[in-house]
């Protein structure tokens, strides 16, 4: 199983070693559950987030983009229900001091260790539960009176419910069609952890996709293939992704239908995106408490009516952490491990590093040369620090599909060794056709090695 | 003079009428000066900040990213100074009881008209000046406790210095390099105003740029000229643009030298971009602060040093409303005016528009032919509704740089009328050479026609 292969320490590790991610703050001691995104994990979330974008957006019709504020009236948090409702019900232990969200109880170790919640020791003393918004409150304006209190969003979702009306005119489109968008949220966790996959500040891609209320059932059976297929093009394993409709007393109060894609995390089958049918909840909401039509009218038929919402909701923290985990990979080469990050080309932070064979003979200058044509066209990397098999290492480690060797054969006849990082092929290529081969393999259908060992 | 002829409120209308930017929460009645982005200004603002991105990052061997989290230890604004002093002065009015910007009060209408401040009615009866902290204060963890106050960041830039040793190791760096980051940043500002040019939340294109010391002169010098250049070259006027050098009293207490780049906005000259020799003030406060060494140790000369830090900090909102701005056009054609955004291709919302001329004869088929082809390729949009010169101006103002019209010509020999928006030359092209002949036109260096006027 790869779970046993593919541990969340080695991601960690593998993260904080070449610099993906790290802990925010970390010369202070850190601030919980935050992360800071180095060189690598932004090339590689970014590309996520662009092969979001481009599924998305670019390469349909029937999708728009929207990119509201963080800081929202409060009036939406009203309506929407996440101020009397969002919550997690609390516990204090009387004697350890410390909170604990009263559903998970029995997840969590008590630090007064030996003894483990709920009641598993002599020495808990738990308090009732209490209800605990999970909103990140602060105050705008220049003083902290009273009604100056706002939020910061703890979802991306709202703002394009209450941009419904604007959006819909300006980007001159009726039902079935989308709004998408990509941002930071936040929410006040109690216990966040495991890494980036549950945060108190994160990055959602969410698209509301408005239909006729007749079609949402079709269009909910469309995006639950179409979402899962996106993982599946990308290079996820079918067999760690899953479906998994909520159960009825699972769902939330304003949904019809959910369901989460699941993936396989070290951490065992966890979201990834839910998939919601969100009927006509989130509109009707902002209509009643904003006193304004939320609705279409079409002038053809003389129709109006309230569309209902198919909602595909992802994280891109938790996708890039998908991503990372699924194309981890190690092998036994001449004694050493060899660790690959088998990303998808399109995914991968870097796609070609360019290597001179050694520091001498005019083989950097040649290889430099290389570099220079290659990164206007796609991000590429120069390295000639170290043995060319440890250049490698790194580079495999960092997920690059490929890499450019110059080396002597390089100054009589201008052709490189161009590398492949999961056939460890090597064919060669004349400098000047560089460009326009990573690019011709960049746009080649990719297939993961990893489905066929 | 263009400030007569582009004010802020055409700005500001088309950007309402088109969705490129609008008030947040506008069904609630908004929220004071936060703005949305729209379908075509979340568009453009990506492509300015991919513009950004590719000239600071991907074209340089020397600048690597860093995606730091909003939310940081307290203890980054206690060393940064930000706690302390990143105040405004704010006095009371005790008759009218709203609070102003002791600095700015001659710009202020007091609500009580008609009498002004400061001083200037009979009605003022102003407080002394207090200073007042412009960081948004919440709380993390699950109850508001002492220790537990946090702060949304003002700017990304002690983001990247405290990342500094951790990114120097992981990205293989040394001096003279640079750490770039785009991120929103939040600022409670007392007087917000001016559209998106000042508002309580924004995103920053931040880059710090570590330097041996007696190197910084030469570095501030190129990375004038570097950020001067980026703007030209996208497409701002020239004459729109300025150095203005901060005077002595005038810099910041961090900084030996600073230039800003100022735009002729509609406003007025205003700040564009700072660009600061912050010497090694930050890295040594965080050193002090964190007993972390945030230093450089050349192993080959056994040197070690503090570098000193050169940093163009630009903002991405009034950067995308410069280039709005700049490229803002009107002018009549027969009787009546067309409002045209000479954009930058490269920052163009929408590449190229399909049109059918008429909405049958089979020519929607053929358009839409030609408009799936490009899809992959470029945004496009596919646009069959009203009459051919009523899409052409949708598409002007939208700063659509090239339309296909697909005529009653395209059934007999497949080619469209290629249509320039600015010199409006029409060319006939094959549809099966759309994709490369747009993909060549963006290549193409680019000038505004508006230099010739």
């Amino acid at each position: 199983m790869p779970t046993d292969v593919v541990t969340m320490d080695k991601i960690v590790a593998l993260c904080k070693r070449r610099g993906f991610v790290f802990p925010s703050s970390e010369i202070y001691g850190g601030l919980a559950s935050t992360y800071d995104y180095g060189h690598y994990g932004v090339l590689l979330k970014r590309n996520v987030k662009d092969a979001w974008w481009r599924a998305m957006l670019q390469e349909r019709d029937d999708i728009v983009a929207l990119d509201a504020a963080i800081l929202m009236s409060p009036k939406v948090w009203e309506a929407s229900g996440h101020l009397a409702s969002f919550t997690d019900p609390l516990v204090d232990c009387r004697r350890c001091g410390q909170r604990f969200r009263a559903d998970h109880l029995g997840e969590l170790e008590c630090p007064e260790k030996p003894s483990k919640h709920p009641g598993e020791g002599p020495n808990c003393d738990l308090t009732e539960a209490r209800d605990f918004n999970l909103m990140f409150e602060t105050t705008i304006g220049p003083v902290k009176e009273s009604g100056a209190e706002i939020y910061l969003r703890p979802e991306t979702a709202q703002g394009i419910f209450v941009d419904f009306p604007q959006v819909m005119q300006t980007a001159r489109k009726k039902p079935p069609f989308g709004i998408a968008q990509i941002g930071k949220s936040f929410r006040n966790e109690i216990t966040p952890g495991n890494f980036v996959f549950r945060t108190r500040e994160f990055e959602q891609m969410e698209m509301e996709f408005f239909v006729p209320p007749p079609d949402a059932p079709r269009w909910f059976e469309h995006w639950l293939d179409a979402r899962m297929s996106w993982y599946v093009d990308l290079g996820i394993r079918p067999d760690h992704l899953r479906l998994r409709p909520h159960e009825e007393d699972e769902l939330s109060h304003y949904s019809s239908a959910t369901s989460d894609v699941e993936y396989l995390f070290p951490i065992g089958w966890s979201e990834l995106e839910g998939i919601a049918n969100r009927g006509d909840f989130d509109l009707r909401a902002h209509a009643r408490h904003s006193g304004k039509k939320l609705e279409y009218f079409d002038s053809a038929t003389n129709e109006r009516y309230v569309p209902h919402v198919i909602e595909p909701a992802a994280g891109a923290d938790r996708a890039t952490l998908a991503f990372m985990v699924d194309a981890y990979d190690e092998e036994d080469v001449e004694g050493e491990t060899r660790t690959v990050l088998r990303l998808h080309p399109q995914l991968a932070p870097v796609k070609v590093a360019v290597l001179p064979l050694v520091r001498k003979d005019g083989l950097p200058e040649l290889a430099r040369e290389a570099y220079e044509a290659l990164k206007p066209v796609v991000q590429a990397e120069y390295d000639e620090g170290g043995s060319i098999g440890r250049r490698y290492r790194r580079q495999d480690e960092i997920g690059t599909p490929w890499g450019v060797t110059v080396d002597h054969q390089t100054t009589e006849d201008r052709t490189v060794t161009l590398r492949d990082r999961d056939s460890l092929e090597q064919t060669r290529v004349a400098i000047d056709e560089l460009p326009d081969e990573i690019l011709r393999r960049l746009r080649e259908p990719w297939r993961s090695p990893k489905l066929d060992a």
